[in-house]
């Protein structure tokens, strides 16, 4: 076994603390890696609190990591130590279903295995990247290039693929309008992508003090999504909408701001249903579709684009003794745009 | 001004009775059409009875038309006395907005004109099919092949563009498994398109009874939607769901049989708004979406598919007298599968 250092929360809402643990001794088709840079999602709090299922404690959360390769099994071949690598939110799959199959192992019929508060298919619990090491399966493991902003390239893992995702589904790009509705750590990286990829991005948002933060992220207008009058002004303008409001919230006023045959990408996961109109959505034939994180091949793909675009989120860069700080703060949405930690200070 | 004759409600909610009156003069645009066959639409109803919005009255309902063309304007270049022809469920649009261009005219931005219960641009009434003419600008007007059956492709004018046009959109064809839910007036041609194009299609019906009739319309499988084990059977099967239903129904249960980045298709417009979660959709990229009857271009190639396959509506052929009882008939799903009215009887 490989001794690890983390920071856990011993029991559901317990404050994170740290921890010594083991993980599973390198296998012939395994990477060991030294974890420099850990970014802090808002599923971190999530499944501390239990608020989606019950959780397996202790916790060690943390699926947005970048490190260094320390070791690797005899079997590896696509990573030495020394190289940069990265780990997102799935670190197993069972790789012959017809989802794993497609690129879409997050989706593994068998169930992918979650980069902590998971167990293994060995049957061992998974921990995440707050800590100072991980052990995981080559092909859940990334190339992160050394073009980038290593603490920037953390968020990439998670918030990066799931706005990546659904835009390269939806082929997103030049002669496109599309919106971005919020502008917190998916939302930043949505402008950030929608503009790369040759869109024409607008940001909705409830705050009209956000614009100037819009425009410095490169989105090329920006509209107030409560005043009547600028939501009239884009009416049935948009190919796509992508929302990333993780908070409940009636999607039901930006539908007519979508072109016919326009698209609704949630990727905010609000709790509550939504309620929609079959009409809303068949004058125009409009589709409503979400989209979960995304596959390794993307995920890859993703990576790639960021380094040739030199794309990284914009951080907060905090020590790990700061986690329970950070997570008051993340809950009221002061951050901008991603706290993510300096696996150094552990 | 044109002398013609037909059924009328004369107030919301009246019966239908005889009503002569007048239709424009043939204008140099104009293609002056016999009708020998109109179907007979849910919506029909619905507009009698004021379900969506105040009606004009008195109103000729029907846009399922099929005739003979007995006059053309003298601009007139794609129809001549004797064509056969058809009338859908507009007969205007602007022509000139991205609608319009993109040949999606019943979004037109300026408003499309209805064939019934709608005002022309030129501000006078219009007029629908349960009468012995109409006259009709020629781009409005559809060819139908004398191959047909002509009392059959009737319903294919709304009934048929409706089903066709999603499944198009969506390229759904060979190596694709679609499930049709409902199988009613739009159910039965969803069937008849799905397998003339390719697709392995399984008919999800709350009556089992319909078994026999979903395999003579060629469906290949049959799923009793209320039982949970005939769903079991089917999750994560199917790539597009077309749903036909009007009536309010609960979409959830039918979600998790979309295979990933699975499509589910309503056109059955019920009135109250779905409930969605967001999870629902995100976890395997599902979309659900609408659509309304179809464009001038994708009707005409519907119809020209439909004479190339032997296509048309399965039908109950009445006399115009008959029509209030058809509608009482009609709202009890007591139909296999279309009312056309045959206006000879007239």
């Amino acid at each position: 076994m490989i001794k690890s250092r983390g920071y856990a929360a011993q029991d559901v809402n317990k404050k994170l603390a740290p921890w010594d643990f083991e993980r599973r001794s390198l296998g012939e088709k395994d990477v060991q890696i030294q974890i420099w840079y850990c970014g802090v999602c808002h599923s971190d709090l999530h499944q501390v609190r239990n608020d989606w299922a019950p959780g397996v404690f202790p916790m060690v959360p943390g699926h947005e990591i970048v490190g260094k390769v320390v070791g690797v099994g005899d079997e590896v071949s696509r990573f030495k130590a020394g190289d940069l690598a990265g780990v997102g939110t799935i670190v197993d799959a069972c790789g012959h279903c017809e989802d794993c199959e497609n690129g879409h192992e997050q989706t593994c019929h068998e169930g992918a295995v979650q980069t902590y508060n998971s167990k293994g298919r060995d049957g061992l619990v998974t921990y995440g990247g707050y800590s100072d090491t991980i052990v995981v399966k080559e092909e859940f493991v990334l190339h992160i290039s050394e073009k980038l902003n290593l603490a920037g390239a953390a968020p990439l893992l998670c918030a990066g693929v799931t706005t990546w995702s659904p835009l390269r589904k939806w082929h997103v790009g030049k002669g496109h309008k599309l919106a971005v509705v919020g502008l917190g750590g998916l939302g930043h990286m949505a402008v950030k992508f929608g503009v790369a990829l040759g869109a024409e991005v607008t940001v909705l948002s409830t705050s009209p003090n956000k614009e100037v933060a819009a425009k410095e992220l490169g989105a090329h207008h920006f509209i107030v999504s409560k005043d009547k009058e600028q939501m009239q002004s884009v009416f049935r303008s948009f190919d796509f909408i992508l929302d990333t409001v993780a908070n409940d919230h009636d999607i039901n006023p930006y539908i007519p701001a979508l072109r016919t045959n326009g698209v609704y990408i949630n990727v905010g996961l609000p709790v509550t249903p939504w309620q929609i109109s079959s009409f809303a959505l068949a004058w125009g034939d409009k589709a409503i579709t979400g989209s979960g994180v995304g596959g390794l091949k993307e995920t890859q793909d993703m990576l790639d684009f960021c380094a040739e675009n030199n794309i990284t989120a914009d951080i907060e860069l905090i020590a790990i003794q700061d986690i329970n700080k950070a997570f008051e703060r993340m809950e009221k949405g002061d951050v901008r745009y991603r706290f993510v930690i300096d696996i150094a200070t552990l």
